[in-house]
């Protein structure tokens, strides 16, 4: 089949490796519908050393069983699904609190299982990571990259809002215009925040943003922006920040603007270890810190549900389409900003 | 009046100063009935500059209203009170969502509005600050103790475990054998916690800790603490981690022992202000920091009621009584660790 491999910083390339197999009885072999690339991949593209045997790519695709394996019986080959990037066993005492990205029997796809930006694809622990969509019918293109969304970005999106337990009627800010933060931006809009302040500086995403529910959107950043909040708030500062971005003016940006007794949440890979914690950050006012990679697997059913019925739309996050050949464009034009999120059909 | 004073590290004295009186309408005077010392004092008795001028100490009190300004209508000359160890309005929006330590118009007793280890104190935001004890008729000793724990040191406690959401059936650790730390096992007992781990290595202490609702005490520290923890756990950590100290090496082992996705309540002031918050220690389990100043005014009326009501007491964390001539003798005592907690009859 055809994957993609990168062997270096700004080197991806699609090459023809060997079909995945079941490995393991719990295995499931999924054929790609839709695939996409995600920001955090940009990650290595900026800055993987060389690494002669190739790291294999991607996180995020639906598609249909081709294959399982002799232990699993939720799903049948032929069944339409939604694969999370993280797969789990979804019964263990970890998933059972909701956390499936840290199950005891579960991992991440990439090297080793095999990335998902690719033609086949090799699911571990099947019965708990897949789900299927009932009723697809003959989904036209928007509803694919709604559910294509679920995999991550939108979920992940809803994870942050989740974690900052946003509540109708709150104060929220969202740090970051990607299309994490585009989607938590909809996720609190969902939850019935009255004001979702956007901070981001790129307008062909803000106006997405604006279109999802931001009331308002801060393009200074830094003690500027910091400031243009706080007085957006009244003086307050936010109830729940929303930070998908990763990197630390960001984090800095958060405990700048959230309220006495508010949540920061986290969903951009952090690229910093330590942070402040102390008296002068978060522990004086009482301001709290959540959030981690999301347990998308835990929002799924509900997720596709509303995906199927019509009420949730966060496809447009996908601005531009490709095929699996094209995919080392796709890398360079989300680098260059030149697209928000790449999808990839096969 | 005579009051408590720190020149420097180790040197407290007790001095005759002149007596408090109303500033702002708003104020109160109160005579002092039981004032404490409290682990935190500990702080700047080890560390405290020399300073010319002294500082005036203390921030536990419960007495008899005295006098009132002119705008005060909710306390009157004669009411029995509690004063929490910050005064608040308790109506700014901040203080109608429970964060009463980072009030609009409040602060914390000592230099400037004068400390509580003293005769007589003023008491400014009276009408928000103060809780009158109702019935209290001739309350012995040990209700008067339990009334006094509830102005700092088992709320505190209680707030470590309220801002980590303790639920019934849920494993929690509770970090440090101080008084507040028991306070935190109190509290989380009182919550429904099913195993109640207590890391601490006084006996003494931890035997009240024992009484309180500890099933498990853990003398280890550092990496061999956090084993022990785990292994007790069955592998998966705490849901809660309520830490009570302050240092570094209690935050480390708060993430080492905290399971995915349980929270990190932090009501020992950190005497550090970066810590670990990456991958490695909260993001990739989803660990959440949560803690403050415990906004005691917010818990105060329930907790009165209980303590009136024969339901709680908190005040056998006071294994000592002196006069205020002897408060110099308390420091010592305390930070010889001869005494948990010092009470100061008048």
């Amino acid at each position: 089949m055809r994957a993609t491999v990168m062997y270096g910083a700004g080197d991806v390339r699609v090459e023809t490796v060997p079909d995945p197999s079941i490995v393991e009885p719990t295995d499931a072999i999924v054929r790609s519908v839709r695939a996409c690339i995600c920001g955090s991949d940009l990650h290595p593209y900026h800055s993987l050393q060389q690494l002669p045997q190739g790291a294999t790519m991607g996180h995020e695709l639906i598609g249909v069983v081709e294959e399982v394996g002799s232990a699993v019986t939720k799903v049948a080959k032929g069944d339409f699904v939604i694969v999370p990037f993280a797969f789990s066993d979804n019964t263990c005492p970890i998933c059972q609190e909701g956390f499936h990205t840290a199950c005891l029997h579960g991992g991440f796809f990439g090297p080793g299982v095999g990335g998902l930006q690719a033609e086949l694809a090799r699911v571990p622990q099947a019965d708990g990571t897949l789900v299927k969509v009932p009723d697809l019918g003959d989904a036209d293109d928007a509803t694919l990259a709604s559910l294509l969304a679920l995999s991550d970005v939108y979920l992940t999106g809803y994870h942050a809002a989740h974690m900052a337990d946003v509540q109708p009627g709150q104060i929220v800010t969202v740090i970051g215009d990607g299309a994490v933060g585009l989607s938590a931006v909809l996720a609190a809009k969902r939850r019935g925040a009255e004001q979702i302040i956007l901070m981001g500086r790129h307008e062909s995403r803000t106006d997405l943003g604006r279109e999802w529910g931001a009331t308002d959107v801060v393009a200074e950043r830094g003690d500027e922006g910091v400031a243009k909040v706080v007085e957006l708030t009244g003086g307050l500062g936010a109830h729940a920040v929303l930070e998908a971005v990763g990197h630390m003016p960001a984090y800095q940006q958060a405990y700048g603007v959230v309220r006495p007794g508010g949540i920061i949440s986290r969903v951009g890979v952090p690229q910093y270890e330590e942070a402040p914690v102390g008296f002068g950050s978060l522990f004086a006012k009482n301001a709290r810190l959540a959030g981690g990679p999301a347990p998308v697997r835990a929002y799924l059913e509900e997720a596709v549900a509303q995906v199927v019925a019509g009420e949730l739309a966060p496809g447009k996050v996908f601005d531009r389409t490709i095929g699996i050949e094209d995919v080392p464009d796709g890398y360079q034009a989300m680098d260059d900003r030149e697209a928000l999120k790449v999808m990839i059909a096969f």
